[in-house]
């Protein structure tokens, strides 16, 4: 019913009388004559619109009561989309190998932290695990693209691009990052930050937040 | 479908993964756990919505499909509101008997329309007659304050206050105009302009539409 009044309000029927017939506005909802007609029964007697019937056709005008309607419906969906882009991780403290603090020590990672994300990151990375139903995110990072940071060479071996993430853990700033081309296990997160978090009563086996700008 | 797609958002299930039973979401939306239900399950189907059931209960995500599903909403509801709020009144060109001549040429009413409206106006009206399917907001005209144009006395009576609305009649700035109190018939609208508006190709019978700012 809500759609139908939506569908009248941008036909401008909220500022001007609109002349329609029940098959016109059918055809425009996507919906039977009947389906039409039973709804805008609907809306008149709740009040929402206002009807004539003329020889010259059928005539409608949104009410106030309509209009007050619709802008509460306005607001809801300005709520949810005038915030700003940030999603919420939820995810498990493990302690890694030592991997993620190898690469985060190389000179050539090092500094392209430092240029893009602007902090020096502490030698190490936080790992958390994904529980299952908060996998969605972990794959919506994937998809994105993030914040670039070169792969670079050594005489020895190459290292591959890394993307990252801006994000919070417990109100720390921090950045989420990942290799570009994945090869390890999507279930787990890893980030860094300019401070050793675990010195900030994260350990091992709690639940943390992480707080991430796409 | 929408709508509870809609609730979900507005608990931030965008944004974050959200445990919710379906017995809490029927709550919510003031539907039966079947209704409930089974609305999740479209929105499911639909890919609006992931769902992952655990051993600690329902969790749920909106999509980037739901979301855009969402933000077409909005879109359309920005599009309702965010324009100036004008209305349109179509009305029949009629002569009068020469009474809004008078009163719009009383030096206390001439005065104050050109201190409130910003024009001296042409001396008469021009007369329209609604039709019935456009009455609905010549009734809003009644319930809206409009700008007030103070009554004045003179030694033989007592001229009432009066009420404006700026209007454009076929692209032309005036005014509707009608008493504060209403005694005549509220099927006719009574407009002012700095110009003889029938000078400008507008002529008894003629159909015209009334942008007014309320």
């Amino acid at each position: 019913m809500l759609e139908v009044l939506k569908q009248l309000a941008l036909m401008n029927a909220s500022k001007k009388v609109l002349k329609i017939s029940s098959k016109e506005l059918a055809d425009k909802i996507n919906q039977s004559l009947q389906t039409a007609a039973r709804k805008l029964k609907e809306l008149e007697s709740d009040e929402l619109i206002e009807r004539t019937l003329t020889k010259d056709g059928q005539f409608i005008v949104i009410t106030e009561k309509g209009k007050r309607r619709l802008y509460r419906e306005y607001l809801d969906y300005k709520k949810i989309f005038e915030e700003d882009e940030t999603i919420t991780i939820k995810g498990k403290v493990f302690s890694g190998v030592g991997e993620g603090r190898y690469y985060v020590s190389l000179e050539g990672y090092k500094e392209r932290f430092k240029e893009k994300l602007g902090f020096d990151p502490y030698p190490g990375t936080l790992n958390l695990k994904i529980p299952k139903e908060q996998l969605y995110f972990r794959r919506r990072l994937e998809e994105e693209d993030g914040i670039l940071i070169e792969g670079f060479k050594t005489p020895d071996r190459t290292f591959g691009d890394v993307k990252a993430f801006k994000c919070k853990v417990n109100g720390i700033e921090g950045a989420i990052v990942l290799p570009k081309r994945t090869h390890y296990p999507s279930d787990v997160l890893e980030v860094i930050a300019p401070v050793k978090l675990r010195n900030y009563g994260i350990k091992d086996g709690d639940f943390v937040e992480v707080e991430v700008c796409l």
